[in-house]
């Protein structure tokens, strides 16, 4: 009887289901569901107006997923539940919602259902972001070690200003939470029916570190008093941050219903999903920057040292893999800002051509320009659409296109704008060498890295690298397929390390983009450029796009 | 009998003849005629490949006009010749070509009809932009005085670079021309028989300064031997820049035939097409600001004062107006990026809604966006897509925009552009203002100030002052007409002076755009932003929009 694991992915749209032979790292079966009510960013479901920056999730679509997916992968696979000896899961994060004590989300309840905060808040809503100085404040002044791990940074996009923004804007609901829990704890606690708090999450989004916890009770308190017990009124405690094993519990009954599958199979320890990407292909060790390229892009990796890097999203001891520090770094858009040139900006005759040629706008696009040498455009843009994460932290920052004439061409802009994203992780590559961090080669994930030959060979120049592309189309779910193995224990049929483990299961593409030496060279020249641009404009030389910025508000508030 | 003068108006694109009644004022028939052979940028009509940055056009395509259209306007008025008592002209300039010694153009030779130096070289042709810092350089030091009225600055587009440029590259041409003829010279030589240099041109485009002449022989020897008698030569010697009247002469049996009018009638000097729009729209008097607003802007105004405006293309003393310096200025895209805009980037569910509406594309946009606040959409843009030519007199500057978001509208990028085009002026406006001209409004020319409501209630919000429009549609053609009725001369039933003909026959519309000084105040801080990028990418500060030329010229190269 082959013996099988199952990696669930839940990402910002949809969740998936991989099912993957333990034995042989096979992919059998892969299943796919949208949420039924997408990202809320205008309204509840009920009509209810969101304010800007909003974007929350309905609980009930993560529940519909699961009792979908999981029985599909089966039939369509013929494998039985009996097969299936372990379960991981990673999800996207910092996504949080209030509970109450018997782990129902507050929006449940028909007296919350118009109410904001009783949903789940999305990664990306950005609806904290007012609170943020405050809060970065007062932990410089009461607890400014817990800073560090986080380039001494506070995000708007983290647990403690989302739910002090609960606070500020409903009492009522942070007083009805039981708990506010990460989606991918909640869902364990659902499965297992143990409340396991996942050291992955809760060291980059709650600002818990391995060893010393949450930021100090005076921190808490000095942010507002009703947040004094914080940690445990509403987190359940420094205590259940799970440190034990990859295990988080076996399947309940009720869980075990909830999937289709046998009450008692080991399921993992939850991950973040960009996180997963690395064991999904294969990578547990230092020396290779894990990307991953999507509508925004992730910056993962491994290293023995910490090494401070200014603007790091988190450096955290163990937080994926045990005895190394684990970097995160970000760019808020990867591929949003091509997404919005080809939706915005490109007139019939580009779109006619696509369609008659059978390939996609994009595609078209970059067959215009792939030819192109390094700098033929004349352009340069900044990668801001989005406001830029790793390395400035500033969401007020913004787009920019340079060396505009009255011959630049759509599909000039389009590449100027492709390589704007690429200069972003150059200059996070940059940043984490610059500090000491070593990175051999870059490994990338996501749609991008599969379909993008142009943007991959020009990451290859630009970051002067190899840059190799995971072999699953799946790296996260495969990578919460790994953590399954793990949970399910050598004697189970699985393995007794992540490593191996990774080393089984995880994989490469044949595909490798090798950087081409002269246009290194060239693209150096231009990203030079890229870089003052980059410091000029986010480094308060020139604070003009957040200028720009507070003007528009106060244009849309007369 | 009533009596009319002719204003005949050679642009860009088309020349034109318009027909007003000498007393009232009214026009009373005009007739535009296209330039066969429009702009030669790619080949001459041969097939020989051109250079890039070269601009060049027939001049047969002018006699075509001069033969056609004088006729077209008499048949279509009823108006007998014998009722035509004077003619004037407004040109293009620096727009010259090469002649011989009998008036013929070298490019109608079959053995010169290969050779581009043969041709009349546009006011926008750019071929010489090599040569000008070398020009500069021995300007400065030979004849720094030569320079004082042009900013202390030499420009690719005037007289003495593009003479230069003939020899240097096709000394043969050189060698052959008699004469190196502003066109509106030519025409008034082939209409009269008489060899007049227009003050009006020789001042702002040849470096000539009333009492003072061209620049030294010394000047002329040092930039090459072989030009050190340049003005004999080429230009027919200082004497005949011609200043005793506005009459040139009068038509002689040959240009009466050409035209279809009566020897004898009176030849006003050319002018330069933009400054005619002064007349036009009966300004002879300081205070007011005359803005042409085409594909590119121009800036016209009289002042009493010498005032030192550093980057104004030219301060001539009785420039247009005797008593009177009159400035100019420019910039190189005032409505060709919008165009540029609406054909590279607009989707087609604008065109298809445009077209449903029964408007266009602009009038579109403009309608999406005008009642936007200032700032509203959190974008702001430089104009400077075809260079800078106000204040910074530089080419290789390039456009920007900035403050792009994933939600940034096209319509909202067309309105940055539009209040680029205006901040552009308003930087003039200031340039000129800080020195000591003062102005009290502006008065706008030109399809943009007729059609686009929308710029010019900016333009008057920006620069904080009313904004008159001119009465014609043809201000420059109506301004040469004023100038034909000094020509003929108040005997013969035209006027005395230019003021006296400007006040009866130039005119404005009754439309004033008045700023509104809360959205004044709300531009003064879009514009201090837009005034501190400006200063940033064109003062040397960051010099990223040359070092991409530069870059690009290198991979175009390879």
């Amino acid at each position: 009887m082959n013996r099988y694991v199952l990696g669930l992915d839940f990402g910002t749209l949809s969740g998936r289901a991989l099912l993957v032979d333990v034995a042989t790292g096979e992919e059998v079966s892969c299943g796919v569901e949208n949420y039924a009510h997408g990202v809320l960013c205008q309204t509840l479901p009920d009509g209810t107006v969101l304010p800007p920056e909003c974007a929350l999730q309905h609980p009930g679509d993560y529940l519909e997923v699961l009792g979908q997916v999981v029985r599909r992968v089966l039939d369509e696979s013929g494998i039985q539940p009996e097969q299936i000896i372990g379960i991981g899961m990673d999800f996207t994060a910092c996504t949080l919602l209030p509970v109450d004590r018997q782990g129902q989300p507050l929006c449940f309840r028909p007296e919350f259902a118009s109410r904001s905060h009783a949903y789940v808040s999305l990664w990306k809503d950005h609806t904290a972001r007012r609170y943020t100085e405050k809060i970065q404040k007062i932990a410089e002044e009461t607890d400014p070690d817990c800073l560090i791990p986080y380039g001494g940074r506070m995000f708007e996009e983290w647990m403690i200003p989302k739910c002090y923004g609960i606070l500020q804007e409903d009492p009522e609901i942070y007083d009805a939470a039981w708990r506010i829990m990460e989606a991918g704890n909640w869902l364990i606690y659902l499965l297992t029916g143990r409340e396991v708090v996942s050291p992955y999450t809760a060291s980059f989004k709650a600002m818990w570190q391995p060893g010393r916890g949450y930021p100090s009770n005076a921190f808490f308190r000095a942010l507002d008093p009703r947040m004094a017990d914080f940690v445990n009124e509403k987190l359940g405690g420094a205590d259940i941050v799970y440190q034990e094993s990859i295990r988080a519990g076996v399947l309940s009954e009720a869980g075990a219903a909830l999937v289709g599958l046998c009450p008692g199979t080991p399921v993992a320890i939850p991950l973040t999903d960009a996180h997963a990407a690395l064991p999904g292909a294969g990578i547990t060790q230092p020396g290779k920057l894990m990307l991953i390229m999507g509508t925004s892009f992730c910056h993962i990796m491994l290293s023995e040292k910490f090494c401070s890097v200014p603007g790091m999203m988190g450096i955290i001891r163990d937080g994926l893999i045990q005895g190394y520090y684990c970097y995160e770094g970000g760019q808020t858009s990867g591929g949003d800002h091509l997404d919005w040139f080809v939706n915005t900006c490109i007139p019939e005759a580009y779109k006619q051509e696509a369609s008659r040629r059978g390939i996609s706008v994009h595609q078209l696009l970059r067959d215009k320009v792939i030819g192109q040498q390094p700098g033929q455009s004349g352009l340069l843009a900044l990668d801001w659409f989005n406001g830029n994460r790793s390395i400035l932290l500033d969401s007020n920052l913004s787009g920019l296109i340079l060396g505009c004439t009255l011959t630049t061409l759509p599909e000039e802009i389009y590449r100027a704008l492709v390589e704007a994203s690429v200069f972003g992780t150059r200059r996070i590559v940059d940043a984490l060498t610059e500090h000491g961090v070593e990175i051999e080669c870059l490994c990338a994930a996501g749609g991008i890295a599969r379909k993008d030959e142009m943007m991959m060979q020009i990451l290859a120049d630009v970051v002067n690298r190899p840059v190799q592309i995971a072999g699953s189309h799946q790296a996260p779910a495969l990578g919460a397929a790994v953590f399954a193995a793990v949970a399910a224990g050598r004697d189970n049929g699985g393995y007794e390390s992540i490593e191996t483990a990774a080393a089984a299961l995880g994989r490469l593409s044949s595909v490798t983009y090798l950087p081409d030496p002269r246009r290194a060279v060239q693209y150096n020249r231009l990203y030079n450029e890229y870089r003052k641009l980059y410091d000029y404009f986010g480094t308060g030389q020139n604070n003009v796009m957040k200028e720009l910025k507070k003007i528009q508000e106060e244009a849309l508030h007369e």
